[in-house]
């Protein structure tokens, strides 16, 4: 499958999600230091993907550690773990995978470094692994919803690139396609780091399921025109009650989703459900730089010095929700008691 | 103001479009069929601009006439019409225009060449000048509907470069700040053209007025989160009932403001309505170069044969339309009558 993320010989290897799909090139992180700096560059990207890229951050940084014990171990481990926690805020999944890595740090910090390294770096491959098994899941149970014929529509990438491999709401759809369902998708380019454009129509390229390109603004009036038959996205953050943090542009699908009887599904792992937050209020949105906006592939699109708003994600309030498609199955509303 | 298009010694000139903001460079046109290439390229575009270069177009064309009387300088006259008729289909005032300019030809075609000539050119000069003045109107109504404070929401370009000069909906847009009112505008980019963060933010920054740069995506979150006051826009064709045709991605902010109660405002001449149709139903929308898609400043950003739909513009139904804004004033649904 797509080689998103490994670990080769005391490094971590991913694919470089920003060249995508001009050139396909690797970038070898072999410090805690250089996976945090591949996070924020977006050199990976992808909720479940970051996570599985930081936990290999930190079994990475624990191969340097030096302190054997104590408290002088635990000053070092927490450098690390916050290094790698404040490299994006709004994917649930990057602290999720970091939280699971420091209960496997707090069990392992009196056994000796070497024991502690061993855990830590089984503990991300673990995380890895799973996650493959949980997008086969969620694709298995979300691919019920989707019939033989569809068109559906997808925003950003949700595919093998921004989880292990396979993919959440491409996950989806692939299993459809592995079930013999003839889909054909419309992707969003997902403006500004043209996540669809790059990322989606070159994974669904290389399976050779039907893909075709169009910009953000066009959604809404294929929607209207009856050409889509159902929206497929995945996540960032759900909060309890089912509000879901994703790429901007997400919650006006949705609404326009909603306005045109077309069903509207997200697809995610429920290392994705904060449960911590009662509804989507909480969720930290990230505003990135404005140069991502002002420029494409490094060509000027405005003045260089536009004043430029870039939040990275929205919020779409549960009530436009049809379903929410986890690991577990179809959950449908009210979702706070299918999401515990 | 902005030179959109300027009459110059038997050339018409106009602003090279498709390079700002990164370049101001000129495009002389000395035939007809230099007129209709520099519309169906985008050297000039906006509807009431594109009606304006037709009529040029059309002056041009007769200066080369040769034929002096009778069926042959019909013949050529209509090849001429035809020529310019065919560049694009989807905005009225382009017809609107060229019917003015046909009528003027039927008026004095049997009154020899230089008398067509010179009444051909003096009708273009009139549709130019009278552009101007209906934009000033518009601009006047309009800024009735904006409060000091305000952030209003315009997606594309219907400023001084859509038009002779001033704009429509940027036309309601400076005349609301030459009222002293403190707006601030976010402007969608607009892809695939890029006409919002190319040229409006362009204009409005020459003007001094507040220009955010936001994606089309971002356009509902903000809508959502109470960012924005108004949306203004301009239209390429409105029907009988109200069904506006404009830029693509504008039924989605129209979905989206109504979802979020914020009023939505179509600014235009009366020359965008036609009246031949009842409904948006028969607005011919024209598909694009899938290539506008794939690319952006001739960076490619997706895989070099990926399939694309480029429709360039979508339709608005009445329901979701606030007011439209024209010279004679404010009309507000049902707008089959106001229309009149």
């Amino acid at each position: 499958m797509l080689p998103t993320i490994a670990w080769r010989g005391r490094s971590v290897i991913m694919i470089d999600q920003r060249k995508l799909p001009g050139q396909e090139t690797y970038v070898r992180c072999s410090t805690y230091i250089q996976v945090a700096q591949a996070i924020e560059k977006m050199v990976i990207r992808g909720a479940p993907a970051i996570g599985i890229a930081a936990a290999y951050g930190v079994a990475l940084g624990a191969m340097a550690l030096t302190a054997g014990t104590g408290r002088s171990l635990d000053r070092d481990f927490e450098k690390i773990y916050q290094r790698l926690e404040r490299t994006r805020p709004t994917a649930r999944n990057l602290f999720w995978a970091l939280e699971r890595m420091k209960a496997v740090y707090e069990r392992t910090r009196q056994q000796g470094l070497r024991a502690i390294r061993t855990a830590l770096l089984e503990e991300a491959k673990a995380i890895e692994r799973e996650d493959s098994v949980t997008n086969r899941a969620i694709g298995r149970h979300g691919q019920t919803l989707l019939r033989d014929g569809w068109t559906i529509l997808t925003h950003c990438n949700a595919g093998g690139l921004a989880t292990a491999e396979y993919g959440t709401a491409l996950g989806v759809i692939r299993a459809a396609v592995a079930e013999g369902k003839r889909v054909r998708v419309f992707a969003d380019e997902t403006r500004p780091f043209l996540q669809g454009a790059r990322l989606t129509v070159w994974e669904l390229d290389k399976d050779g399921v039907p893909v075709v390109l169009i910009t953000d603004s066009m959604a809404g009036w294929f929607l209207r025109r009856g050409d889509v038959d159902a929206v497929v996205v995945g996540a960032d953050r759900i909060a309890r009650n089912g509000d879901t943090a994703n790429k901007i542009g997400t919650y006006s699908l949705a609404v326009l989703a909603k306005e045109n009887s077309v069903p509207f599904y997200v697809a995610a792992p429920m290392s994705t459900v904060d449960p911590t937050l009662a509804d989507g209020g909480g969720i930290p949105i990230e505003e990135r730089s404005p140069d991502e906006v002002r420029e494409v592939g490094g060509h000027l699109v405005t003045l260089p010095y536009a004043e430029v708003r870039n939040p990275a994600f929205d919020v779409t309030p549960a009530a436009y929700i049809t379903a929410i498609i986890t690991e577990r199955g179809v959950c449908r509303p009210p979702f706070e008691k299918g999401l515990k």
